[in-house]
């Protein structure tokens, strides 16, 4: 991505929408489900387009999970969504009830039900009432439009908790054409992101076969989404989506010169609404990124620096700006991952506050000085090999707790 | 336990402490570890004693681990303990320390360093003080006596945050004659218990080979404390031991009439520590007892009773009385053990609030005043099968996230 050959270039999309992307439109209505705000979104593509997923592995799976993993490999032409109500928990009735929606928005858009998915995300085990999502898809589809503001206002009706929408669009640049990439998600509670639902819908007008999409995509949740979220931890409705058109005349091959450029916008596209995600977390003061590096392999990078990002202890002592090393140093060592601890030294931001495993004299104002930021970085070093991994976690604040034991969901 | 034969009873001692234990002395004193409040316990037996412990299972492990790993297989005569400060993460000096803790209790006492064991809790990375750890041992093994107070400043001088001691005692009677069993603990931090320090000492006067003692001990931490916390997810201090001295004359051997009494006192000590562990949760407001029942075997429903328990969000819905049982459905689902969704009750004291994975129509005020109590009894039942567990857990509180940013353990 660094090294561009002149005529492959990107750039990033300031003001960003999925309908930057071409032959797509896009709505966002409230029907009810929530108070006041919106509830709905619905995202049409004038084409079919090539599909991937995905999805939580979670052993509970909400009955639109079940029905998205069933449909991924059929042409889409649209995708419904609800907030409000995650429709999990809700037996042969809730998978009725996530086929009716996508049979409402088919005959809304004159498709067929089979290329339409859906996702939902709220409160856990209460029925849709879809009398009022029926009237919801109504009024999207006469709502569907490419304009700036449809885009905004698809991005604002996923919301749960959130207090921002979550978005990001790139245009790349190839010799036979541009084409573009956009996404939106919905974040989720910080202690682990995986225990809220994550959402996260991305549009491009690339043509590109689906098992390649699907690969490349999950290279791109694995760098982004997976970073902030624990392995096998996560809700009953995570879920992941993107959806390529073709509409831009681009065609991206294992052998295309394009390939290289749409893999590595896709993971920018993925990490900025990861970071966008954690930076929204539920009552959060600090936004950690850390770095796992000297590992013998990424995976076992992976699995340390999800651990201790996850450690309540840890986050209560970034939360309380204490450089409490020896807490990570515990986490680390729960883990599950093989390493010598007595090889690992520990920065926050540039200073250094364990080395080998122990103790080093620092300067607590210096560490202080870091800790007191909105964003800080940590580095582990494992001294034991080149692998390195970033991942992005929260602190552990009264605010949370205070959500969390106040909100159903 | 409960249909003795008439010669073989027992009896809980309302006043617990280890000094109950016939041939153990103790003491608790002040070193300067701690501002002010008693830091290092002394326990000893005038006889040598089998000794058997079970260890965190932390790649990071504290010197004075490795020390009692080392020697668990010595005929023990005393166990030293400080807290204020963990001797983890303290390298080559804090294996010499440890060593010289024993030494130094083992010339105070006129016995081997080899029989003495070496307990440490408290701060993480920092190195022991010896020359105040020297005068604490002096002065411990000066004050030790068989007194319930001497027991009592034991019990009080291991505890770092804990707000009470914790013990338990039991006497059995069998034909041949009576023998006693006690035990002290130190709690920790509510999120997960494995992430701050537990520590549980078991003194009994029975006669016991090493490789029965062991056997028994393991299997009564897996039904108490290991039913308080995750496996593999544990601090850098975990330690529980046993020490069986002889002095009451009454041997247990596989095949002796008082095995099943001594085996079932040992494990009523041990949970009767766990709950009180659970009890006095850094914060806590609740104490949630939760049982998996209809489970295909014991370990399945081990594991999910342990992730329900660990929930940040299951805990929050507590703290805030909710009777959110999509919450409890979606850790069952991230457990990462099989099981059907759709065959799971669920039940908040006698209030059955999820039927067969859906919800079921009950009545939020019943729930309510069972949620608004400290004790409050949950049950999943998985309709699969006949195996069991009971296991304690808390909420999240506020005061934990208070507790947590202000202490630098």
């Amino acid at each position: 991505m660094d090294n561009m050959k002149q005529n492959i270039t990107y750039s990033r999309i300031e003001a960003p929408a999925l309908t930057v992307v071409q032959g797509f439109a896009a709505a966002g209505v409230h029907c009810g489900l929530k108070r006041s705000s919106r509830d709905l979104a619905l995202l049409y593509s004038e084409k079919p387009a090539s599909a991937a997923g995905v999805f939580t592995q979670n052993r509970v799976q909400a009955a639109p999970v079940q029905l998205c993993r069933a449909r991924i490999g059929n042409p889409i032409r649209a995708l419904v969504v609800n907030s409000g109500n995650a429709n999990a928990c809700t037996g042969a009735k809730g998978m009725e009830n996530a086929q009716e929606m996508a049979a409402l928005a088919a005959a809304a858009l004159g498709i067929d039900p089979g290329e339409v998915l859906v996702c939902s995300t709220g409160v856990i085990g209460q029925q849709l009432p879809i009398d009022r999502i029926q009237a919801g898809i109504r009024e999207a589809a006469a709502a569907l439009s490419s304009s700036y503001q449809s885009g905004q206002d698809a991005a604002a009706a996923i919301l749960t908790t959130d207090t921002v929408t979550k978005q990001a669009a790139y245009r790349g640049s190839l010799p036979e054409g541009s084409f573009h990439l956009a996404g939106m998600a919905k974040g989720a509670g910080m202690i682990c992101p995986n225990m809220a639902t994550m959402l996260a819908f991305i549009a491009t007008d690339v043509q590109i076969a689906r098992p390649l999409l699907q690969q490349l995509f999950q290279e791109a949740v694995d760098r982004s989404f997976n970073l902030i979220t624990i392995d096998g931890d996560t809700s009953t409705n995570d879920t992941a989506l993107v959806l390529a058109n073709g509409a831009a005349g681009v065609e991206i091959t294992p052998g295309s010169p394009g390939l290289d450029l749409f893999a590595g916008l896709l993971n920018r596209v993925c990490r900025d609404l990861a970071r966008q995600i954690v930076s929204d977390g539920e009552g959060i003061t600090k936004v950690i990124e850390l770095t796992v590096r000297g590992a013998a392999d990424e995976a076992a990078a992976r699995v340390l620096a999800r651990t201790v990002l996850n450690s309540p202890l840890v986050k209560t002592a970034f939360y309380g700006e204490d450089a409490n090393w020896g807490r990570i140093m515990a986490a680390l060592g729960y883990a599950g991952v093989p390493f010598d601890p007595e090889q690992v030294d520990i920065f926050i931001g540039p200073v250094q506050v364990a080395s080998r495993g122990g103790a080093v004299p620092f300067r607590e104002e210096e560490a202080k000085a870091v800790l007191q930021q909105r964003e800080i970085a940590v580095t582990v070093d494992l001294n034991a090999g080149s692998a390195a991994v970033t991942a992005w976690g929260t602190d552990l604040t009264h605010e949370y707790v205070t959500i969390n034991s106040h909100y159903r969901s």
